[in-house]
């Protein structure tokens, strides 16, 4: 059993993937110009853009060069925070005009998932390189048009998965994929929260708006956990809506679901989201033994532990993960090379296609086989 | 949030539930007749009945009294390690001898469990109480018959559930059912090992012996860990059976399924057991925090954790589950008084009605309500 995390370590170190204040590192994508860093426009400034803001404003190839909000009140905060050009403020009217700016690169659609396609078609049209954050946008059909655009203008696009550059799930990743422990049978993956007290007004619960409660928000860490930790593609979905605990809160999008998936190899993955009560888990069953994260995929601290022969813990450093997913899809846009297609726009929209199946499957009560 | 572990502590050594070599307790049973052991004849001498014998030899107030067995090559080493008398053997055919054996008081039936049902009913007619071990028996009317006919006979059933007597898993009941972290709303449970070297002719592969796979042998334990943690009975189920991986070992038996239970309050239950990977775990969300055990079923050791506020871990010493197990019976029987619901018969069929319907369930694809 080869389970040479020393390797690992290094091998990381050397990309200083999770060095939070690494040095400049490639990839094999070349060296990047030093004095140029990626300018990056975020459409949306809710609680999640602000949280990638810090990120980028940590990150050593990207800066927070625009801002689209339709909020005016929140404009002169953020202009003064990370010194942001008046000629880069945007609103969702005159968006559109950033064809014409030369000091933006790339576009990071943070907006409530259903707005998603709308922003990510705009901003290629207009020139500009392409993050949307996940879940990519609400249906499969809303993700190929997305893709379909992109590619007509000529972009790139990429998916916020932060994941990938997270020590501790990229330990997963390699544990799974090497098979350290012999084939991954099984994968359990669950995030929930209690969300019960949230504003009423909050997008997440609108079904227009998030395109659908937990399966969208939380679920899709769960499925991409499930793919990145087998290496295999779901080829079909079962899935139950839990009753409704919080029936004032929850009137329009599901608030906790259970759903399973099958792989190609006869592999399985149990999986749960819930807005109503808490878990954080990513663990993987092989032959001859379990790893296991837990928390995984919130932002920790972490816990990683393997049970082959003995039981093992895995430690790496905390990261922050918007900084570290920034500074790495930097040097893809910056060296002018596609993103790796962990990250790509058909990444999302493989998770997406689950999504719709887990929701018919839902809505079924039957297995529902993903094409 | 209560969480007060020294005050349960206290309480469980108290009655000495976890004390390996502990003092005589009573459970509010009045005093145990001190030169009076319960005489226990066991049916079957597997790996099962090894350990559980052993259990019965460091147990307080239990003795390996008689065996029943189909083996005759077995008996020497038996009789002499437990000190057995000549005429406290029996085989399949003269078992309902037993009826005359004034030194014996309760047969434990440790047979496959397709077995079970005629066993314990033959010990029922020669008078004698019963311990059926899990699972009860292979169908819910199997359960109903063993009941029905303990009933007719004036004997007290039991089953073999050793958990509701060791400590980590009492303390997630408590914690469940004291809803120290409010409500419990899910609950994961699983258990599995990588059996798929067992010999081709192990009675576990034989369907009829067996009356299943994974579910009926492990299975039941999940069952049990989502009923004892939420205090509440399921109401409907769904399940799928996995794609099968050794598809040369499992060809009368499940390899390895997964079900989901819905609870009256709305609580749900994901559970999942393998005899091709292994996992070990059972975990509770509730309003304000989580709480598991991992390892949770086996013999660990086991590790509980909860997670509210803060993270913590919670220990206890480990037991010789079935010593605990039999001297708790003991003190019952030799008090001639009932046997507390937690370890009857009824108890038994519950999870077997469970389990009925989750085979139904997995068969139709359908969620199947259990009445």
């Amino acid at each position: 059993m080869k389970e040479n995390r020393r390797s690992f370590v290094k091998k990381v170190a050397l990309s200083s993937l999770f060095l939070p204040f690494g040095l400049p590192t490639n990839l094999g994508l070349g060296a990047i110009p030093k004095e140029r860093k990626l300018r990056v426009a975020l459409v949306g400034l809710g609680r999640y853009a602000t949280r990638l803001a810090q990120g980028i404003a940590l990150s050593q190839h990207c800066e927070v060069a625009g801002i689209v909000t339709g909020t005016p009140s929140k404009i002169p905060k953020w202009r003064e925070k990370y010194d942001i050009s008046e000629n880069s403020v945007y609103n969702y009217e005159n968006f559109d005009e950033i064809i014409n700016n030369k000091a933006i690169d790339v576009v990071y659609v943070v907006l409530p998932n259903g707005m998603h396609k709308e922003y990510a078609i705009r901003a290629a049209r207009a020139g500009k390189h392409v993050i949307v954050e996940k879940p990519m946008a609400i249906t499969a059909a809303e993700c190929e048009e997305i893709i379909a655009e992109c590619n007509k203008a000529g972009v790139q696009l990429a998916v916020g998965y932060r994941l990938h550059f997270e020590p501790f799930n990229m330990e997963m990743m390699r544990l799974g994929r090497e098979k350290v422990y012999g084939p991954v049978r099984h994968v359990e993956a669950a995030l929930g929260y209690n969300t019960s007290g949230i504003d009423r007004n909050d997008w997440h619960l609108n079904a227009k708006l998030s395109g659908g409660g937990c399966l969208q928000n939380l679920g899709v860490y769960c499925i991409q956990g499930a793919r990145y930790v087998t290496g295999e593609e779901p080829i079909a979905v079962t899935a139950q809506l839990a009753p409704v605990i919080h029936k004032d809160v929850f009137t329009e999008v599901e608030e906790s679901i259970h759903w399973q998936m099958e792989f190609p190899s006869g592999a399985t993955a149990t999986c749960s989201a819930s807005s109503a009560y808490p878990f954080d888990r990513l663990l993987a069953s092989a032959d001859k033994g379990i790893f296991e994260l837990s928390p995984a995929i919130s932002y920790g601290p972490f816990q990683g532990r393997t049970r082959g022969s003995e039981t093992k813990s895995f430690e790496f450093p905390m990261t922050h993960h918007q900084q570290v997913q920034m500074d790495e899809m930097a040097k893809y846009l910056l060296n002018d090379k596609p993103f790796p297609s962990h990250i790509s726009g058909e990444e999302g929209l493989k998770d997406m296609k689950v999504i719709d199946a887990a929701y018919k499957a839902a809505k079924t009560g039957k297995r529902v086989e993903i094409v």
